[in-house]
């Protein structure tokens, strides 16, 4: 299992359309196949900076995530809106131990 | 709904004694009231660096996390074992909306 940080900054003006968009990502990623977490996190100290992290089964599953409509979807509507480019970090997942959390 | 990343660095020679007093944490810290998320994840690129990934249904909850019998156990257990100070960095969750993960 595996774990995908992906660090977002958002231009002040485009937060609320970028939470809007976030959300319909957000409730279409936790239907895929592998994924486990996809949880939306706001910087209490910063409401411009946002956390994604994404758990998948797998590395093909996490990648998968890439091609899926509502992700194309969503990187297509958000390109504009970012302050700076995202960062990803990946992680594994040591415990919990299997896909049942 | 809210989340605690804790990066940890852990001395090379306590590695394995860290994940058996994290994996024992970890089960027990599930199990708490307003817990949502306790995920130990491991740096692939260095095997010292973990992150926990906390997360509780109120800050209550999250404060009290620190006051149970397995939270300090493993403090103490793991103190000397830090290769250096840990890091605790909090977030709001904004999905999912409910604590129906």
């Amino acid at each position: 299992m595996i774990v995908t940080f992906v660090n977002i900054w958002v231009k002040e003006e485009y937060i609320d359309a970028f939470i809007k968009a976030s959300r319909e990502n957000h409730l279409e990623s936790i239907k895929e196949s592998g994924n486990l977490r996809f949880d939306i996190l706001r910087d209490p100290g910063d409401p411009s900076k946002f956390v994604f992290y994404e758990a998948y089964t797998s590395e093909e599953y996490a990648d998968g995530h890439k091609k899926t409509p509502h992700y194309l979807k969503w990187r297509d509507t958000v390109a504009d809106w970012m302050a700076r480019p995202r960062e990803g970090v990946r992680y594994n997942i040591l415990y919990p131990e299997n896909e049942l959390l």
